[in-house]
């Protein structure tokens, strides 16, 4: 029997793990710093919730979700994104009640989506993810955008790119649908059959579509920027005005639409681009979402968000040479030469790890030689080794590595020796 | 339409998540401490995975998986243990290659168990827990052991109690097997249905049986420590002397059988006792799985582990009355009288930030005396206003809160002001 990481899924494995608790490391200490607060939903939710939080027209919840029945015959779905989620929960636990709005919550964990297999695409990918529910200022809008670009730039990340684009308002959305319908319907036959059932149902989504990026009709599609209203066009200047005083550099995309049905007035990406990148990608996208909350059974609640898939971060760090800073340092081996020498050595390991020094010793009933390759290859600071002699004088030579320096050291002052010169 | 987190499921919300952050940071050092290094496997893996390596004949595996079918036809099921994936992942990934045995891996994460609805218990929780693979040396059962109780007494948990027992191998078990199955086909007429079944199959498991627990045939079985070879005997000895010498106290316990059926030699538990516990409660189980990383496909590599439910020590924590520090500091709020106020605001606030001070401002349009009491209810250790004539003087006034106290401060020393004084 050969049992394999099921197809679109990673084990992560230690070597890599310690750049994923750097990132999050990163992320809760932004996080604390901008006041958004941890969140933590369960990895299924009841498939109507995305249904109706996602969208029913969208490919996510068309094609890509995990869906099963459970013993108590609920329909329920692996979360396919964490928005759904994050504003169920501020609904069920009537946070919309709280005194301080907006409520700033952040999230990081797995996302499942059913896609087709690509590099760097997988079917169990984590995201890390904010939601500020309960504002309808621009100045929020601006915050949440600042805090996603703060992730990359405090990770050393560079060539970054913020787009954004204005989706309107509901009136906005309404006449330039119109507009869209009228536009895409001369030349629907030559769309995608996905394209084609957009044109009635979400003709905005036809401009999202990769298989027909490259027909005319797409350059020439009425910009929805020509139909804001005038609330609209203030809300976006607003948003563009907080953007300027924090120094954070834009460019205004007209035909920036997101995957997801729900969004409204300020949608951005931030995009990675130059050295090691063969075009231009993706890293981050947001938007606002006003309505949502009602749509879930809650009061008013406007809402803005943005998620990050923290595999494509770790993508675009390697592409760029940026070694993350890791720590994985062994302060002491210890090599016991008997039984007897063994116990001696349980026993001072744990005085060690007691006061946070990390220490070592063989499990796999080496000699004494292999023990000190072993204390080579996980590049020991200190090795001392316990035999016959060492028991009888209770002392040891504890020998740097590095210089080949031994001092001889009782075993009372062992921990102290090694606390003052690792 | 009222979405509700799916039953058996819960939030952890902002007040909450803090808590958990703590529990695994502290799981996180006391790892490094002791060379465990992290891995991540999927949410789910292939269905016979989990029949294999957790046992068919288990309560986990016959009622409890979350099983599903993909849309490419796989059997998945959502993970109801650790131990199956990291001993997929070290045979998949060709750890037993390594030239360091044992690997010794952590996780933490959820794991998903359809069980019925009880106080404390839920259907997805999270389990912190480890693997030593590659090793059969007592004093890595020792270790394990030590590790365990180092999270809970790190935390602030006394009352804890450790027990042990040995399972011995196969030579034991056999011999114990026959001699249960003797033992209880007199009495089966009287134990319930699932010990009945167990009685063919797994005879060791009816001491495990919630059910019959006091029936007098379960106090006069014989125990499995008379089965005992003479190595596992030995074994057994050596993992005791190394609890010693690392000054755990234990408690031999003959009756401990783990509801896993891969264990061998080294069983154990640790309960907590005392006030806030109507009774002795388990905190965290484990013990060593002999022959599963061949059962799973690979070479011969022993192993032990340990799975503790993150849920259950924060109950833990909360009964004995052990608060976790955790931060939730404001450094500085930042009041603003007008929109020109407020872009200004807005830009202090990132300048702020850059340097690690919280600082938050009002995203609600309220008023000035509205904003003061959100500054208050924050708990912030400063408060600056701006209106008109500060953004004149390009300078403010900055209250410390708890002495009322003002300090006339540039817009320009803002940062380095708070910096020193916070």
């Amino acid at each position: 029997m050969n049992f394999k990481v099921p197809k679109g899924t990673q084990d992560i494995l230690p070597g890599q793990t310690e750049k994923w608790q750097k990132v999050e490391q990163t992320i809760r200490e932004l996080c604390h710093v901008y006041r958004y607060k941890e969140i933590r939903t369960p990895m299924f939710e009841s498939t109507e919730l995305f249904q109706r939080g996602v969208g029913d027209t969208t490919d996510i919840v068309q094609k890509e979700m995990y869906t099963f029945i459970d013993k108590g015959n609920r329909s329920l779905t692996l979360r396919p994104e964490g928005t759904a989620s994050a504003v169920r929960a501020y609904v069920e636990h009537k946070m919309f009640g709280y005194p301080d709005q907006p409520v700033k919550l952040y999230y990081t964990g797995p996302m499942f989506r059913y896609e087709r297999q690509q590099a760097g695409r997988y079917r169990q990918f984590v995201q890390f993810g904010v939601e500020a529910i309960g504002s309808a200022d621009p100045a929020i809008d601006a915050e949440v955008m600042a805090l996603a670009m703060d992730v990359y730039t405090s990770l050393g990340l560079k060539d970054l790119k913020l787009v954004i684009n204005s989706l309107g308002d509901k009136e906005t959305r309404d006449a330039h649908r119109t507009a869209l319908m009228n536009h895409f319907t001369t030349v629907i036959g030559e769309l995608c059959s996905d394209c084609q059932s957009r044109l009635e149902k979400n003709p905005l989504r036809i401009l999202d579509c990769k298989v027909d990026a490259k027909h005319p009709a797409m350059a020439t599609a009425p910009a929805l920027t020509n139909y804001l209203t005038e609330f609209s066009s203030e809300y976006f200047t607003k948003v563009k005005g907080y953007l300027d005083v924090l120094g954070i550099s834009y460019e205004v995309d007209p035909n920036l639409v997101r995957g997801l049905d729900y969004y409204n007035h300020t949608a951005f990406e931030i995009m990675i681009t130059g050295d090691g990148f063969g075009s231009i990608t993706t890293l981050c996208g947001g938007g606002r979402y006003n309505g949502l909350v009602e749509d879930i059974g809650g009061p008013e609640s406007p809402g803005i968000g943005f998620a990050m898939s923290i595999e494509r971060l770790l993508l675009a760090l390697e592409a760029k040479g940026i070694e993350l800073e890791t720590k994985d340092t062994l302060d002491l081996y210890v090599v016991a030469m008997d039984d007897e020498a063994k116990l001696k050595a349980v026993e001072l390991l744990s005085s060690f790890r007691a006061k946070g020094i990390t220490a070592e010793i063989d499990y796999a009933g080496r000699k004494m030689k292999a023990q000190m390759k072993a204390a080579d290859r996980a590049n020991a600071k200190f090795v001392i080794v316990l035999g016959e002699t060492e028991l009888e004088e209770q002392a040891v030579n504890v020998k740097t590595m590095a210089t080949g320096d031994r001092s001889k050291v009782e075993f009372g002052h062992l921990v102290q020796y090694v606390l003052e010169n690792k």
